[in-house]
């Protein structure tokens, strides 16, 4: 007999109407798209999901309502095809003792990729660069600042997926890769570890923040960590925005003495449409974007192969990959 | 008994009037720096020549008369510390048997990473979401083409010292990496050969050159080659820029059908101030200034360690490094 596969989205729901990774969920089981949860009370929705033997969610997900932690019927498996899933799980089902998985590293290659972008932009200073061919000049010398990624001290902040795959890829360039992470234990070869956020930013000419936002992360890349850079440091963070002090970041950006990368802004992602820091040419900013491939995509996109790995598994009863803990819970978005 | 060293340079001379790389020359020998060559007669150089064991050339070198080719006094060695050389030493020099040696492998770093540098921003699209930052929009989402580098089909003309560490840079990220070089027997590994410009062209989504320009590689990259390519497709050039049909390669970006990263351009390397590939934001153009590094300094350049390696090896007879042969000299800038 098939089971019974469902998405409970809500309209803004990022699952795809159609194409190969729908024609995949199809083949394995009897899958369900429902569209428009908002409109459906906790009881409404509970039931759904109870009449269901594994729910998908991602962005834009129906709440699964806390009832399912104490009865969840016929629910054997709660497949999350994206990483951020706190808005539709709650803590309660973590414990519930129900099987939870994410994407797990589907989105280190792109995120590093887009990291290395950043990165080499600012090492090369190719913005200012880019601005004066535009204002009709040619070679920049006067005020431009080039490096060599080769030897260059390289503070990463954060060691997970993300970071791991930063490391494979700048590897060979033959940077000195310096790493704060209290929490891993091994670091992958030919990174040194640092102690503190302090010793990391003292000996490092960029940083970059591979950490996840958390209450542990919030703020920590403060004023007082940003002036121990030396000038022309370069700051480069496709993470989360709230892991700086933005204010204080800008204000090293507007008066020149820094360089930066950001992928991400803190508070709402986002900036005005007359702010200052959209004209400072040591600064480039990409709105949060830069992850997301649409150019020569492969058939599947990693989290989908991930999904339809994780629910072959667990028709299967193999050991799924990627579970939550509640541990990871509490680092999760 | 200490060696003389000579440099013999114009007012152009670009070797630096101090520092450590000065400092280490003099330690090896009997130093000598004379920046008016160009107000001496051929005699005279000649006979400045004559009278040093070692000659250090580059770029800013008086010529070398071609009288040294035929009575080289006590000149052993001639040290061309950069790339080119055609200009200062010619081939009957090369063919009279004194060795001339150049910097090798000495830019393959800083033009490998400025190849990854205008890939990246382009593989990613950076230029248009920056331009729509500065014009006051946020997200870029319509016309952009973002890829990965993993599973990208890039096609790499040219596989000397450059193409090699080009190849060590990119081989973690996973791309599909294609290669045209008749001259070159063994590939890399995990490069595929293509037989021809045609196979480079059909197979690519972006092509990455490295190839030098001499006789057999100018003007090579055609408008039927371009057309070739599929929309997006992305042309990389560090190398020269006449190896491109210029002409048909901007024909293809004006029409926004190709995106591309020019650190060099046919002709004068340069463009004029009104004209409009300024602003298409389809092609980064940096200006043949992606190599030239000023900001983390080492103490010594690449070019300078080779000289000084190359001076000491020849004091103790041992072998020198990066000896010009005929061959080598007639393909050279």
């Amino acid at each position: 007999m098939n089971k019974k596969i469902l998405h409970l989205g809500t309209s803004n729901s990022k699952l795809p109407e159609s194409g190969p990774f729908i024609d995949e969920l199809k083949k394995l089981g009897d899958f369900t798209i429902i569209r428009n949860g908002e409109q459906l009370s906790g009881d409404e929705r509970a039931e759904l999901i109870r009449d269901c033997h594994i729910l998908l969610t991602m962005w834009g997900s129906a709440p699964v309502p806390d009832a399912i932690a104490r009865d969840r019927g016929k629910l054997e498996y709660i497949c999350n095809i994206t990483g951020e899933m706190t808005r539709w799980i709650s803590l309660d089902l973590i414990d519930s003792g129900v099987p939870v998985t994410n994407w797990g590293d589907a989105p280190a290659d792109a995120v590093a990729e887009a990291a290395m972008t950043l990165l080499l932009q600012a090492v090369k200073d190719v913005r200012p660069q880019n601005k004066h061919m535009e204002q009709g000049g040619w070679r920049l010398v006067e005020g431009v600042n080039r490096g060599l990624v080769k030897g260059l001290p390289i503070g990463i902040y954060g060691m997970g997926a993300i970071g791991r795959r930063f490391v494979e890829l700048i590897r060979p360039f033959g940077a000195e890769l310096l790493v704060y992470d209290p929490f891993v234990t091994e670091l992958p070869e030919g990174c040194e570890r640092a102690d503190s956020l302090e010793a990391l930013f003292d000996r490092s000419l960029a940083i970059v923040i591979h950490a996840g936002l958390t209450a542990q992360t919030r703020g920590t890349v403060t004023a007082d960590l940003l002036a121990r850079l030396p000038d022309h440091a370069i700051v480069i963070n496709t993470a989360r925005g709230a892991i700086i002090d933005q204010d204080a970041l800008f204000a090293e950006l507007e008066s020149g003495r820094l360089r930066a990368g950001l992928d991400v802004l803190a508070g709402s992602d986002s900036l005005e449409p007359g702010h200052p820091a959209r004209d400072w040419s040591n600064v480039s900013m990409t709105a949060h974007s830069l992850d997301i491939i649409n150019w020569n995509l492969p058939r599947l996109l990693r989290r989908e192969e991930i999904c339809l790995e994780n629910i072959r598994r667990h028709l299967n009863g193999e050991p799924l990959r990627f579970v939550m803990s509640r541990e990871r819970y509490l680092l999760s978005t």
